[in-house]
């Protein structure tokens, strides 16, 4: 309002979608970047690995969506001390262009966040399609006309290179997953070593067609449990030590634990399904629904980030 | 930037989405609506109109998308000018709270706008799948954390009661839609008569159901046409003249010309599919689609809106 209680005529805002590129090389060419995290435990390696990503901050905007529960309160607690720090008195390259967090209740669909709970296969479908709608309210709140390249980023990644947004977009994909492992102490020696974490990307297999063929349309075929053999090749199992660390495979089921999209993908109306999609939910759903789109996934089996081991 | 040339730490916005209500009093709750217009012909009777409606500007937000090419930027100039007389020097209460005008090039579907072209059945998948790339643009990019509603308005509905909103709203549903006719002059008579318009409002038939299931996956189901017989009961011919004006009657398929949606049904992922879903694309598809998420559509065959006769 003006000082004299009239209304100011507001702006009118004109956006050139077409100027707006996601290219191999977006430093150069100034892209904005979003991150978007669904968030429902705070972990303090997520956010010092994000401050040492060395694309511009000031290209960045981070999103996050956290539940309004008990555990949510906490970890907005926790990242809103985080981002104090780094927005006001950190080093300036450090400080992003804008940050914006959204809180918000969904059917609780699991009682404990463990590990183990979370995982349990009749558990899977109520909480991928809670996810889902989670992923979906984060992305189309906060995609904006200028975006050009939306990451995924879960906020139990802990450990990824610092070049990461520049080493994925360099691939100049619609959509690129890296692999997601995870470090253990092995029980018996204690040497730290490393397992795959993450099995949602895959390459399709015949034997999970005719799985899905002979299912009812509201079932979903799932990954990684030894009651439903999908026979699918997933990139968790294609990591090659020492090999290129650019080699790419064609994927038809991407994970989301870190995920880079070029945002027209998203904008063209590829979403999250919280319901079953050719038997698919969620970020494996979201890789077909892209496919109907005419956007292909790719995955880089030997580029490696960690997810946090509870 | 500060006047040292230092960069301002750059604000955190907190959005508690369990606050945004979508209500059947959306005035006395202050909820925000944002009015979605993808637009390739402007249309002076569309604007006068849209200045009638009597829900508060200050509550509304308009947005469009524009196509990058020669009629787009006609249209473009001719909806700037009338936003420069509204906001700049027109009436305190016409105001709308902002404004955002988007440009995109799609591929272009047709060579010719005309009607009959649009209208033309080998026309209808592309031209339609393209029109679910513009409005999903459009949404993806507009929708805020604070929507409460989405008023989906064509740029040739040009006239509508002046409670438009109040009055949808008022029925409290996830979706709902009023009937769609045209004025027509009676080449005989000479009199001005009306007839309906958009037949994408409808409710399912075993027929229709029998044909997708002897359909191809790509194939989609077309209304309005002889050579498909779906014998889908249509909206648009449930109008009874002088009865209730707030009759609902449940829809499967909804035509996009005058559309509310609660802004959360959006949220968690409806959106228009530019693919065949379930044979159905574009508006049909969204109301099957937001089924699929358990949001049914309701239609309001007594209660009507104008689209523009060429
Ligand atoms: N907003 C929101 N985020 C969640 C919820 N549950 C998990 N998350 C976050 O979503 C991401 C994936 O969930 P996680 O439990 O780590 O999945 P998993 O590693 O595949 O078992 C992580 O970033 C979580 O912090 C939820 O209910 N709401
Ligand atoms: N952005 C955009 N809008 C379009 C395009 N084609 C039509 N429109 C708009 O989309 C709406 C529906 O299109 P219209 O041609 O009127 O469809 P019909 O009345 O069903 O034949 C109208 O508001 C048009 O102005 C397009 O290619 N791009
Ligand atoms: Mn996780
Ligand atoms: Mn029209």
């Amino acid at each position: 309002e003006k000082a004299n209680g009239k209304r100011k005529p507001p702006p009118v805002v004109h956006y050139k979608m077409n100027n707006v590129t996601s290219t191999a090389d977006p430093v150069g060419n100034r892209e904005t970047i979003l991150i978007l995290t669904p968030l429902a435990r705070f972990y303090q390696e997520y956010w010092d690995n994000l401050l040492k990503l060395t694309y511009p901050h000031e290209l960045i905007t981070l999103a996050f969506m956290i539940p309004k529960n008990r555990e949510g309160n906490a970890a907005t607690l926790a990242l809103q001390e985080q981002i104090t720090k780094t927005q006001k008195t950190g080093p300036e390259k450090h400080r992003f262009a804008s940050i914006i967090i959204e809180r918000q209740d969904f059917e609780p669909p699991l009682s404990s966040q463990s590990e183990a709970e979370r995982h349990k296969m009749e558990n899977q479908k109520a909480r991928r399609a809670a996810m889902s709608k989670a992923r979906n309210s984060l992305l189309f709140t906060t995609l904006g006309p200028s975006t050009s390249w939306v990451l995924w980023l879960d906020s139990d990644i802990i450990e990824t290179p610092a070049t990461l947004i520049q080493d994925l977009a360099a691939h100049n994909k619609d959509i690129i997953v890296p692999n997601c492992f995870q470090r253990y102490t092995d029980s018996k020696s204690k040497d730290v070593k490393e397992r795959a974490y993450d099995f949602n990307s895959w390459q399709d297999s015949d034997a999970a067609r005719k799985l899905g063929e002979g299912m009812g349309p509201d079932d979903i075929l799932l990954e990684g449990y030894a009651e439903m053999a999908t026979y699918r090749t997933l990139m968790a199992y294609m990591y090659e030590e020492g090999a290129d660390i650019n080699t790419e495979v064609p994927l038809d089921g991407v994970g989301g634990t870190a995920l880079l999209v070029k945002a027209e993908v998203h904008r063209d109306g590829a979403m999250f399904p919280p319901f079953p999609f050719y038997h698919l939910i969620e970020t494996e759903g979201f890789a077909r629904m892209a496919k109907r789109l005419g956007r292909a996934a790719t995955g880089l089996p030997n580029y490696k980030v960690y997810h946090y081991n509870e």
